[in-house]
Order: structure tokens, then sequence, then C-alpha cells
């Protein structure tokens, strides 16, 4: 069902994706689909939450800016994917009024926070970050700009703002800015 | 149309907004409304353009980090406002798939940079910054956090994200990491 969706939003876009095609394309009974989602962006929603569950592999550089540039860089990819990126416009689109699609947003990033945690507790254990350097906000701040460059701005992403996001956030990290507030 | 779009916004949702409820309300005839917008989103998106192209004045506190504090918090405060958020959050959303929300909200931002572009290059003249500062850059890197709060992560947002914003984006571009790439 997530690869004929994925297919289907590729090939005709999110306005022109219908159940009944989605249904065709994975084939199944459309009557199957409909039971249990009733519309494309609750589809979009629940494989997205079903899928982001995953724990990705977090890089062990040695500091806490090279850790920061490996995890931007592997979700920087992630998002040039046209697939992933297809999904993730929907969610973000449908988390703007949409609780359900809001809930499933907020729980990839708090999954995403909890699986980054060690690169903090490292760099604070090193000595290179004060004590209560809040985990949350680093990933929070890491990821922002090129959020907003894709959802905001209308700007393309790419390696370059990865690593500028690592640059700054670990620069604020040093200096204190990001501790709990 | 503005007002009454707002206020319908804020009462019935984006969900509930129709086209027949706004002209009901600004007193106008519905086919008025319908002959020149298509859409609700079509009609937020129209009022948002027209909206955005004010200048904002912008403080001159003597310092970057204050510049940029104030910048900051006076968009947040307009974010805060639920009847510009409505407006807002309706423009983000559409502009995921439609080009001419994307176009409005891209256009809104060069407006800002423009608007802001003296910050920089003051503080540039002051010696505070290298030369070659990207002030699009620097304005991007400054909304990101609050924007990426938002919609990415669904938390509230305050005077003390423009605060740290500001304080972070002030001492990456002092480290030479927003210049133009």
């Amino acid at each position: 069902m997530a690869a004929a969706l994925q297919e289907e939003l590729l090939e005709v876009g999110y306005g022109g994706t219908t159940i009944d095609r989605i249904a065709k394309r994975a084939g199944v009974a459309k009557t199957t689909v409909y039971r249990r989602w009733g519309s494309v962006g609750q589809l979009v929603v629940e494989l997205f939450a079903e899928a982001a569950g995953g724990r990705i592999p977090i890089a062990d550089t040695g500091s806490l800016e090279g850790d920061l540039r490996a995890l931007a860089r592997s979700a920087v990819a992630v998002l040039l994917h046209p697939q992933s990126r297809a999904i993730f416009d929907v969610v973000v689109r449908e988390a703007v009024h949409d609780p359900a699609a809001r809930a499933a947003l907020t729980d990839f990033f708090a999954g995403r926070v909890a699986n980054a945690a060690p690169i903090v507790e490292r760099a604070v254990a090193r000595g290179e970050i004060p004590a209560g350097t809040d985990a949350a906000e680093v990933i929070r701040q890491l990821g922002a700009p090129y959020y907003a460059r894709m959802y905001i701005t209308g700007d393309p992403i790419g390696e370059a703002d990865a690593d500028r996001a690592a640059a700054v956030v670990s620069l604020a990290a040093r200096a204190g800015l990001l501790k709990s507030s």
C-alpha cells in the first residue's frame, strides 16, 4: 500500500491522488481501503506514522559537530528522495489543521530526539558543551534551517545546509545557548 | 473581506470556512466572491499577498544581536496574534502543493530580507561580522527555529524563541558561518 501511494503521489501529485487509484495500483478492493481510511490524507498520515518509528543509526565521530553533521546529512538525504519527500509534504500540509497528522509529526520528532540524545550526552561527558544542554532543542535547531527552506521560504536544500546547520548548532551549544529554559 | 475571512477562520476553522459564509459576513454577493476567487485557499493567499508587502520598521540598537532580537520579537508577536496566525497557517498549508501560494510565501520572504538587509550591512560596517555575510541567510536562519516549532515539531512559540534565535544567529554570523556560499 505504501509503495502504491508513493508512486501515485509522484505520478499525479497530491491533488490527483485518489483512494480508487491507490487501491487499483495496489491490487486491493477499494472498499477495503475506504473502510480503513476515509481519505488520501489519512492514509498518508498512517503510513508515515508506521514508517517513522524506525531507529536511525547515529554516528560517533568524536565531536558534537561531526555527529550532528552525520545526522543532518542523513535527514537531508531522506528528504531529497522524491518518494519520502512526497509523503513528508502531505504530512506537513495536513498537520497544519488535522490533529492526527499533527500528532504523527510530533511523535516522529519525539522519536528523533530520543534517538539522537546520546549525541548530546556524549558531548556533555567530553566537556565539549555545558551540562544542562537540552537535547530536544539541539535536534530542533539542527533541523529548523532545512525545514524552513522547504516549507517557508521555498528554497532548495542540500548537503551544504546540513553542514551549516551542524556548525551553527554545535557553536551555539558550546556557547551555552541551547540549555533547557 | 480580509476581516470577514479572519473572523470565519477563527470561528469555524479552515475546514468549516466557505466562500458563502465569508460573503455573507462581509455583506457582499457570493457570486462576486466566487467570480474573483475559486476557493477559500485562493482568497487567503491573495489577501496574504496584498497585506504582506508592507514594510516593518527595523530597529537600530547598535548591535547585530539587538537588531535581530527586535526583528524576531516583532515577527513572533505577529504570529502570536490568532488572526495573523490563522492566515499564515492556511498559506503555509497551501504552499506545500499550490504554486500561487508558494509564490506568495516566497515573495513575502524576499520582502522581509530586503527590508532587513540594512541590519546586516550596518553590522558589517561596524566590523561586527565579516564582509560577505549573506543577509538572506541571516534572515532565514533567524526565523527558522520558530517556524519549525510551529509547522514541524508542533511546539508553542514565545519571546524566548525570538531571543534565542537572535543570540544563535548573531554568534553564527560573527563566526563567519553565514556567508554567501
